[in-house]
């Protein structure tokens, strides 16, 4: 399967796991997911509250303490910009592109 | 890997590989990527201008013809919504999970 295909389905396909039959993440699945799903303590910092035990408010959108799937993907979205600018960082810092550095502005 | 932290490192990985130095995705290099890395033509027809041909202005907020990471991420995000839903009406339509029937009110 191509890589972006499968990289969707598989988050997808995790989300549907953890996320009980209401299709929503409580703070317990949530927990879980994150210990068990994401390694790099930077990306857990960006997704778990502060004491790792509520629901990060800045996701919550509707704040009913629990993830649905598209307050979920802005979780992945955050957590996928953290690795990219980290990605970007080093290749700027190694100069291996030089030209890149039109990147380090993308975070605004 | 843990699959979550996986997949997000390979949707980063896919988009540096096909923008070029300036961190975007001009029309070719999206459709290129859309050639290789996305199969399913229904998640494709998400992403991909009606003549396949454009950048989708749909994603690209600025209109500056090209798609930044943030962007990309939002189409990302786009062709999950719609694996999810087919994946939850699917298990809907099997009656696999009766009480799985809240979700259907997602897509709001």
């Amino acid at each position: 399967m191509a890589r972006l295909e499968q990289a969707i389905t598989s988050i997808v396909d995790v989300f549907s796991e953890y996320a009980s039959s209401d299709c929503k993440l409580n703070k317990q699945e949530l927990k879980k997911m994150m210990e068990k799903e994401v390694q790099s303590p930077e990306l857990k910092a960006k997704i778990c509250s502060g004491d790792g035990d509520n629901i990060p408010w800045k996701l919550d959108r509707n704040l009913d303490r629990e993830l649905d799937f598209k307050e979920f993907m802005n979780g992945v979205t955050t957590m996928a910009k953290c690795y990219y600018q980290k990605k970007t960082e080093i290749r700027l810092h190694r100069g291996l592109d030089p030209h890149f550095k039109a990147c380090s502005g993308f975070m605004k």
